[in-house]
């Protein structure tokens, strides 16, 4: 969807050649170059990094280590979206979310094992050399804590590292878990598998056999690479479009069984509890709702004067591939399509892009995504989804899942950029 | 192109339930996990790295340091294709030929500018700031030294990352050259642009301008991060498909001129010399054209005993994208298609994946790629194009360009693998 030439010489001329942008001209060529290096810096090396000029980091997220709503010593550590570009995160900046302990385990590859056991005729045990001989895919997919953004922690929030840093996009490489059912056999009654962890809190995530069969990965890289231990190393599930939660890293187990399990995650951290449900609880809430966010202008940005700017942000979706997004910097009043950058993938984070000539006045920027099923909506369409008033998500102290309203960042006289859900 | 899961199934059948494969069986569901984890890494960090089990590393060329073809000590580290997964190279691991120094620059953001002049209405000057609010597209392509894989060092390679090192594939992120030329106005007797590094040998490159005005980047980031200083930060040009020796790193200035510069690397490194040429030399040949190597199992791979295996590797073109891309397993007597990883992009590494039962005998492995133009030929098809006796290459002393024969993988009784084509 990258936009033709033409479009961007009309777009350049209508903004009366980049209006309010400081760009220095000179009275003649010279020939002589602004700069020269005048040093050089380190030696090539056998595996690079970032610039010294650059720090990108990851950030602890705001919940209490101690008390994060259910685990022991769960660490969560936020993406800087505010500084993401493109559509791959950087495996070094992936978000992290790990109940239990605040470091992973340190796992031997060579002594690694996947066992595959329970409902099937061949129990079989894997070790990672085994799996890599098998057939592989590799597929560009976003993973989301069902919590990301949840209203607890987003009215404090700053930034959109705070606000939405629970979600990365990475390609994904490993062998599809059907290969591996298929292999051991399923029987009859097998109608849900539950996937264990290595880490010290045996993390386990019970997930219906029909998902497993059709989309799921067992991941031994992500981008290029083996799967960072932050993400799983070496072996991690890959359940595209749904909770985090079910994405279990440190893999060593799935059992085939005929319910779902009701581990200790799954039923104290993700039922949703919803007063439009009458006291009970929405056990499994599996696919992640439509989901868009500015990434630039946002929170703790400063625009340095009026003019041209390109706003731009992610859209994603457990649901199916993006189909379009749109941006508004009039408060809602009016909405206009965003560029889409091409590929367009499912369950994938989607880059957008929209030119836009700020007059030096406030505004309020929005961003909503459309997917195959629908639209994402507004604080207010959403409290009528959930059949609450809208203050509900201003005053819980639950911790709310699946939270998806537009998000408005509201950019004031002096170029700062704040949080204006709340 | 992912597989259907009735094709998986089927294919796991017909190979006996991976004959050969040692996967363990236990005779029954014991519920107990193979591997506890003992103790904890590191911390979550704030910008990670790679698991302690992990040592992903490039390696340096061949390459005389003191005599590498002309420049002045030149540096070239290669990418570990032999370890290569999916299609994004980590940027960690991107390959690096640089001339003159062995060492990127070492660039301070907040001091660096480019220069645009030369034949335009508005000479301009930008800073990293000012074009980072400009118009950007994000594209997923290759980069390929034109040497790639020449006689004169593949004839002593063991590995894929010696034969086909110099190519690796990245989300480039930035400003269309367009947007800037444009804004620059363009003279009418501009007919080239010249692109120079601030690097200490002020590499340069004459590139004609209707390439210019097509997707040619100014590209400030990579894989979702700021441009690695080994590929040019601050800003480099990104000249999608073409020699890499045009993508000019550390790039500061650019100027609109009327005819080729013949700069020191276009003359003494790039030209191509063929007998076909009559003793003339081509000087310009600007677009890679197909190629596709085996990455899995390579020279210096060791099968470890009969049985399936998936072979797989990447193919790319700078001309279009991979139409097709074939593998032969008995030394080229027949071929059949392998699977081509999704999204099959333009001007990308393309992965290609091909199920193979080894029986234990000698094979020779070998795959060739179809773009929209035409097929990769063999080394005696090329010989011909080129007018040579396919012997010129087994003996030529000259470092070869565009050198892009199918490469042939011998297989040994033992399961080792060694470099068939020479």
């Amino acid at each position: 969807m990258q936009p033709g030439k033409t479009g961007r010489r009309r777009f350049l001329k209508e903004s009366a050649a980049l209006a309010g942008l400081t760009v220095g001209t000179i009275g003649s060529a010279s020939g002589q170059a602004p700069q020269k290096a005048e040093s050089d810096g380190e030696d090539f090396r056998a595996y690079g990094s970032h610039s010294r000029f650059e720090n990108p980091r990851r950030k602890p997220s705001g919940m209490d280590p101690e008390h994060p709503g259910g685990g022991t010593g769960s660490g969560a550590s936020l993406t800087p979206l505010q500084d993401s570009i493109g559509i791959i995160t950087p495996s070094s900046l992936h978000f992290v979310v790990s109940r239990f302990r605040n470091a992973p385990p340190d796992l031997d590859p060579q002594e690694h094992r996947l066992l595959i056991h329970g409902l099937v005729d061949r129990p079989l045990i894997f070790t990672l050399a085994e799996l890599k001989r098998l057939p592989s895919v590799s597929r560009i997919h976003f993973l989301e804590c069902a919590g990301n953004g949840s209203p607890v922690e987003r009215r404090n929030a700053k930034t959109v590292q705070e606000t939405h840093g629970w979600t990365s996009c990475s390609e994904w490489t490993g062998v599809p878990l059907s290969v591996l059912l298929t292999e051991a056999g399923l029987q009859k009654a097998a109608s849900w598998i539950v996937a264990e962890s290595a880490d010290a809190g045996k993390h386990a995530k019970s997930i219906p056999l029909e998902k497993a069969m059709d989309d799921v990965l067992v991941a031994y890289a992500q981008n290029g690479e083996a799967v960072r231990p932050e993400q799983g190393y070496p072996l991690r599930l890959v359940v595209p479009g749904w909770e985090g939660v079910n994405n279990v890293k440190w893999l060593r187990r799935i059992k085939l069984v005929d319910q779902p399990y009701m581990t200790h995650s799954e039923t104290t951290q993700y039922p949703s509890i919803r007063p439009i449900l009458e006291g009970k609880a929405l056990w499994f809430n599996f696919e992640m709702e439509p989901k868009s966010v500015i990434t630039f202008p946002s929170g703790g940005h400063r625009l340095p004067g009026r003019g041209f700017y390109e706003i731009t942000g992610l859209a994603w979706s457990g649901r199916s591939a993006i189909r379009s997004v749109e941006v508004s910097v009039d408060g809602g009043k009016t909405w206009k399509h965003a560029e889409l950058q091409a590929p367009v993938l499912r369950m994938a984070h989607t880059r957008f892009r929209f030119a836009w000539n700020w007059d030096g006045e406030e505004a309020v920027l929005q961003s909503r995504c459309t997917d195959e099923k629908g639209v994402q909506p507004t604080l207010t369409a959403l409290a009528k989804i959930w059949g609450v008033n809208p203050d509900y998500f201003n005053t819980t102290l639950n911790r709310i899942n699946h939270f998806n309203p537009i998000q408005p960042w509201n950019v004031t006289r002096d170029g700062s950029v704040l949080n204006g859900l709340f």
